[in-house]
């Protein structure tokens, strides 16, 4: 049936489905026709309607400037980098932070030809100028080798503006076993040692 | 935003979809909008426009009866006797068997509160009373506990037809490894032994 076929391959192209979980997925939706496969075109074509970037920050929401943007109870004076949106959602899901937030995007990356004028970058400087409440720029990229490139880029960008500039903590994770740990990581951990007592 | 969490929540219920992938796979179709959302929405639109049930085996399909039913070349005197649409397409494509299906549309569980009413078991006796080309059922249900009562219900219930009733083969799978199969299926396989010269 090339309906059917047509979907899969669309699935397929999904992140973490292959030919055949997308088969899986396909036939899910197949057999509930009334409490997944309409309930899904509905919340799909609803999502399309709305969604829009936020001009000042990149988020995605419904409204432009982003819920995010809009809060006036956030803290104003914290700046947080991230790659994606789906980074903003983890380090909200996290908790604990309270500031604003600017998505580049990507990263810098010269294997795949994404050099700064791809990313969010320009804006970033226009934001990080024109707004004197700003005083600390975190820098949450990926700790992967472009994550790091991007981090740094940003850093020398922003040197001589009046800001601090943080990057997040690496270390061993929580729950994270020594043994199983990668050496980079278990290095970085022991540098970056504190004081108990 | 409510969107898209409600786009989450019905992903979730997918198989093989948790929240935290589900909202993974949101950003994927937000990000690429024109080459996965759209066409997404325009796939699934189309398939709920088109998808049948067979009316013979259960097979869903854009035509009833279905291809599989609707093919002459197909051998009209072997019908095997699957649980799901998923099965079918995995018989399909592992090749080999070119006879005509049945589709229970899932299995016995006296756990789950699935009797033989619930099941596509009256139109297999129809069938079976109503068409003489049938010689051979293979029972094809899953080797599960709730797929083997199954099959033991429908070989009891096919009992005084003339009929061959055949069941897959247990046994060691292609490229598996003894030291790591469970000891039921290493039972089966050495007591359906064959003999090799």
């Amino acid at each position: 049936m090339k309906e059917l076929e047509q979907l899969v391959k669309i699935l397929s192209r999904m992140p973490g489905l292959g030919p055949r979980s997308a088969k899986r997925f396909a036939l899910a939706l197949i057999k509930k026709p009334d409490s997944l496969l309409n309930p899904l075109i509905g919340a799909l074509s609803k999502l399309e309607q709305v969604i829009t970037l936020c001009t000042i920050c990149g988020n995605i929401d419904n409204v432009d400037p982003c819920a995010i943007c809009q809060d006036n109870s956030r803290d104003q004076h914290q700046l947080c980098v991230v790659e994606e949106v789906g980074d903003l959602w983890a380090l909200e899901r996290a908790g604990g932070y309270r500031g604003q937030y600017h998505i580049l995007g990507g990263c810098l990356s010269a294997l795949d030809g994404i050099g700064p004028e791809t990313l969010n970058l320009s804006n970033l400087m226009i934001r990080l100028n024109e707004n004197d409440l700003i005083k600390e720029l975190i820098i949450a990229t990926n700790l992967t080798v472009d994550g790091q490139t991007t981090a740094h880029y940003i850093s020398e960008m922003v040197e001589t503006l009046p800001l601090e500039v943080t990057r997040l903590a690496h270390g061993v994770p929580i729950g994270g076993e020594l043994d199983y740990l990668d050496d980079g990581t278990l290095r970085a951990a022991l540098t970056a040692r504190r004081q108990l007592i």
